[in-house]
């Protein structure tokens, strides 16, 4: 799941704050400021981390997102952390009693998304690693972000909680196709040129007997045309396959 | 984020495989099985894990999702470790110039959600921490999943790439089937299957002189497979082309 930074692509900057609590290992806030990163969000906020600040577990564990590190800001409250934010969300898996809406992360991501995009200063909030927020915190946010996971198994450490909710907000920026083929240097067939192929293809199977019931042609025609089709052959395999089928044969297409 | 197990509810199990190939660090395992009961994934397959197995490292991170590491399997080779399973898409931010389709995790998990309703045995293939899976692991794969991130930035540790995939596995829920081969009354071929057709093939191809450079024989026959990869044969259909092979070259698989 390598690849890394790519120098000739612009950072992806901005997007919602995310607010750090009282977080108490580096190495946490620097794996939190890489899935930051990943996601294209880049306001990172820390509210008295434990360790002091700047901590340099946090820079090598950051894996170079160290844009996020040198402009994280730090706060002595969660009030003042959040001061000039218009829209903040907090993730808890406790309800402690309180009446708030929770909402998953993509419903979330939605919704900060439509702020962001109004020009509304936006952030997330997390608690310390083992205790969560505290109600005091909790009150700062409109709403509570729930992570729908195995109910009897749902503990997510602070950097992989923060990765979930910036991907689901990464998702609803500029939305990649969701389907691709990738083609490299060659293109997809066209399909005069399958059907060409399926002419060679059939030709070959009549003259070897592949269809022994002349009944069943059609339908075992459609089948191997079918199983090509979902093959969504490039140009270059057209022609690949096409001499695949006169190696196989020891004849080259047309031939007598 | 914390919430962590509890006892008075029952663990969500099964799901897609999720295949580690040659996985470095204990430590990451232990992530990955974490991320993995997060998600109620629990069978895990390594494929050559550099340090040993079992290993003390990935108990310690694992953080109690030891019912993950317990039954987790060990396969010599990928191909071994993939052989009982229908359909499995393998992540790779690489294109390698080869011709495979790309699928984002969120309709990778609505696909492999619907082959799992079917019966089908699914997995999803991570490679090593650095370098990411190897051309010829790829080939068994049907589909790629990329994961849409900030461009500049997308590198993922192996467990957040886990998390990611299972968090949208989990997403996915009873969801009606979207975009998933339909197989009638026959059933996806397995990848063991699959591998005896490819040697089919590929035995006859060397019989014919179909490769005339050794040296572009490994890449021929990555292309070739991969086109086969997308056909997402079924049992049926893997038999027929056993069928179409032996029709075009006169002989019977095996025969001298």
């Amino acid at each position: 799941m390598t690849s890394g930074k790519d120098p000739n692509r612009p950072f992806i900057t901005g997007g919602p704050s995310i607010i750090l609590v009282e977080p108490q290992l580096g190495e946490n806030i620097g794996a939190c400021a890489r899935a930051m990163l990943n996601c294209g969000l880049t306001d990172l906020r820390l509210v008295r981390p434990r360790d002091g600040w700047p901590n340099e577990k946090a820079t090598a564990a950051a894996s170079g997102a160290d844009l996020v590190l040198d402009n994280a800001k730090l706060f002595a409250t969660t009030a003042e952390a959040v001061a000039d934010l218009h829209v903040v969300y907090a993730t808890t898996v406790r309800t402690r009693g309180m009446i708030q809406e929770f909402v998953t992360p993509r419903v979330a991501a939605e919704q900060l998304r439509a702020h962001y995009a109004a020009g509304h200063g936006t952030g997330v909030m997390f608690g310390p690693e083992r205790t969560g927020l505290v109600n005091d915190d909790l009150t700062l946010a409109e709403k509570l972000i729930t992570v729908p996971l195995n109910p009897a198994f749902s503990s997510l450490n602070l950097a992989q909680a923060v990765l979930l909710i910036g991907y689901e907000w990464f998702q609803t920026g500029e939305v990649p196709p969701d389907r691709v083929l990738h083609t490299g240097q060659t293109r997809p067939a066209t399909k005069a040129e399958l059907l060409n192929f399926f002419d060679h293809v059939e030709s070959e199977l009549d003259r070897t007997g592949f269809f022994t019931t002349p009944e069943k042609r059609p339908s075992m025609v459609r089948t191997i045309r079918n199983a090509f089709e979902r093959m969504q052959m490039t140009e270059q395999e057209v022609r690949t396959f096409h001499g695949i089928i006169a190696a196989l044969t020891g004849r080259r297409k047309g031939e007598k």
